[in-house]
């Protein structure tokens, strides 16, 4: 049998999935299992968005533009600037999701051995869209005792070789919610600037920013225009995250052309999911409102009953709708996994996305676990008496 | 400013691409194009899937699970058998058009520095994806002397190297409509089960096949069943090319369970896609058979047509709905760009696709163009007309 390539054997398989086959037998003895583990918002897509579905009168699905719909480009542009993102149209290239823009955006940057610079935690799918690009993801430890803040920049300073390309960044941060301020940010720009390197800074979650602290997109930082790659997505912010559409924004003209030429070969981002994208950039702002205001309530409730357990730990997330806590127990692994497999209180249990999908560093975050707040505030209630229990019951609990 | 990959600089850009701006402003100066040059089909996609858009009655448009819907791969499972193609829905896995499932291919079988071997001409976006993942496609040419067929068996044989990894057919081919003989498939099967090559078979215009001469996949051939991976896709079948919905099929064991991994780190393929295509397989009988009927009318007027062209000379396509056709001219870019920049007959002109975007020798199909039969059989005559008096004006003629 021919083999496989080396590099889908290093693909990392996320921890979470391994826990997914658990999670399906738990509700087949009948177990209730509450979602902590993933990033799938229960909020519903803007009504705007399902109705523009519902009025295409198109007679042939055809391919759209390499680069997008140019009608859905010039809302996107819109959309930027009332964040004070100042792109231009032609700046803007719509792709498939998120994820295919963090891809490109990594194909068109990176070469073989070439390396870029993440703050960890990190969302675990860098990893893998850099072992496609055949590129290294140095890490560098963000710690809990300082609320995932950005590590020192020596630290960086430290880490940046001849084959270093960029940092990367995510901006409210998934999986620790925390927002970059202005003086990190500042700091951030110094370094790329000093080294001419790239900032990726993946934004998928500026809408939902709950501090009243400031959002500062990469793109309000001056004189480092054009070594901006920002990874956007409107996944989270319309809930929409099964239509596929994101977006890459960078102002360097050979990239932008580069780009362009990996779009082409994957001939068009889904045309279905852009007409909704498009439509739902207009819904009301009491949309965006509630869905705001119940993430907020949500991070509030479940940060104060995390906290209450005793010997659990979570700092206050200042943005996204995730926040890392840690646990006592011996190995947050083993504890979701013990979850699924031998709990249940009262016919219940919960899903957790152990910390270590996270990290690199397999000695990091070993007590530690991401949860999602992307269910309702009753069930969230439930989740955290549900958690107490577990963590009582834990045979391997720690404190 | 920072610098960009290597890889995004040798990345190709498609000769097609750069006459699109020649023909907008051919449009602009109120010249008619006929659009000869693309495989984007004018058929309606199917009622049924158009249908299904407008009953979506979701309320959250959420991911789908990474190998797709299952119900769709059941349903798929249930088209493929219609073939004889024995796979289990396990075996099939759901992809971001047959762009990702090449991309995936790709990326999940070969290591920087792998070869693969593609006869020539070739789809041009193989060579892309090549790129991206860092391999290397060597080519062998097939002839129009010998209408496309597959070349010796022998010259494949001289290619092959301790890198080459597979050998990659599309059948029937873009952009030659060669459609390949049991005889051809035979001899494929002998050489990569002699080789222990993987046998990449890009097979999305299965259901046009004009001559009775039976389709042979792939997974027709006997034990090399875990060498065979399947690109498929239903954007031309059911034209819907704006859906991007593809699939890759495989029953190598590690090849899938490293394919998902890819589909993971995307986290899905696009939800609404994968409802429209899953409609889609329901077409009824009558609008695949119209859809046909259609296509080999236009093939025969096309082919007829080009052939009475003095100096003209188009085999005859079993497959698909192009075909790729020589004319008296020096050199087919020129001449191609010439009749949108400087031709027009009654206020008309064709717009073609030049041969050697599908080349990687730039010696070869210098006076070929590919011709795709997506429009009206009108609007084809009209075409064969205008293409006439622009080679008869042309005048870097040869005959």
């Amino acid at each position: 049998m021919p083999k496989v390539s080396h590099r889908g054997e290093i693909m990392p398989a996320s921890p979470i999935r391994k826990l997914v086959p658990l999670a399906n037998a738990a509700k087949e003895r009948g177990t209730r299992v509450y979602h902590l583990n993933i990033g799938q918002p229960d909020i519903p897509t803007p009504e705007v968005g399902l109705d523009a579905l519902k009025h295409i009168d198109r007679k042939t699905l055809e391919y759209s533009p390499s680069e997008g719909l140019m009608s859905l480009r010039r809302k996107l542009c819109d959309y930027y600037h009332r964040f004070k993102i100042n792109v231009e149209v032609d700046d803007i290239i719509v792709t498939t999701g998120g994820s295919e823009a963090v891809l490109f955006a990594f194909m068109a940057t990176l070469d073989p051995g070439d390396e870029i610079i993440v703050p960890e935690p990190a969302y675990a799918n860098y990893m893998a869209f850099a072992i496609s690009a055949g590129a290294k993801i140095v890490t560098i430890p963000s710690t809990i005792e300082t609320g995932f803040a950005l590590p020192p920049i020596e630290e960086f300073e430290k880490l940046i070789t001849t084959r270093t390309k960029g940092i990367l960044i995510c901006n409210p941060n998934n999986p620790t919610g925390y927002l970059y301020t202005r003086r990190e940010m500042d700091l951030l720009r110094d370094l790329v600037k000093k080294h001419r390197l790239f900032l990726y800074s993946d934004e998928v979650y500026r809408e939902f920013c709950y501090t009243g602290a400031p959002y500062i997109s990469a793109f309000h930082l001056e004189g480092i225009e054009d070594q901006v790659v920002l990874i956007d997505s409107v996944s989270k912010r319309y809930s929409e995250c099964g239509i596929r559409i994101g977006a890459i924004i960078t102002k360097h003209k050979e990239l932008k052309r580069n780009l362009i030429k990996f779009c082409q070969a994957r001939l068009s981002p889904p045309l279905l999911g852009q007409i909704v994208a498009e439509a739902s950039i207009d819904a009301p702002d009491n949309y965006m409102l509630s869905c705001y205001n119940e993430y907020l309530e949500r991070r509030n409730l479940l940060v104060d009953g995390i906290n209450r357990i005793p010997g659990c730990y979570s700092p206050i997330p200042m943005g996204a709708f995730y926040t890392v806590a840690s646990l006592p127990v011996d190995d947050a692994d083993r504890f979701c996994q013990w979850c699924l497999k031998e709990f249940s209180y009262e016919g219940e249990t919960v899903f957790m996305a152990p910390a270590s999908g996270f990290y690199t560093n397999p000695e990091l975050g070993r007590n530690q676990v991401r949860l999602a707040y992307v269910i309702s505030k009753s069930d969230l209630a439930r989740a955290l008496i549900v958690l107490e229990k577990a963590l009582e019951a834990y045979p391997g609990r720690t404190i």
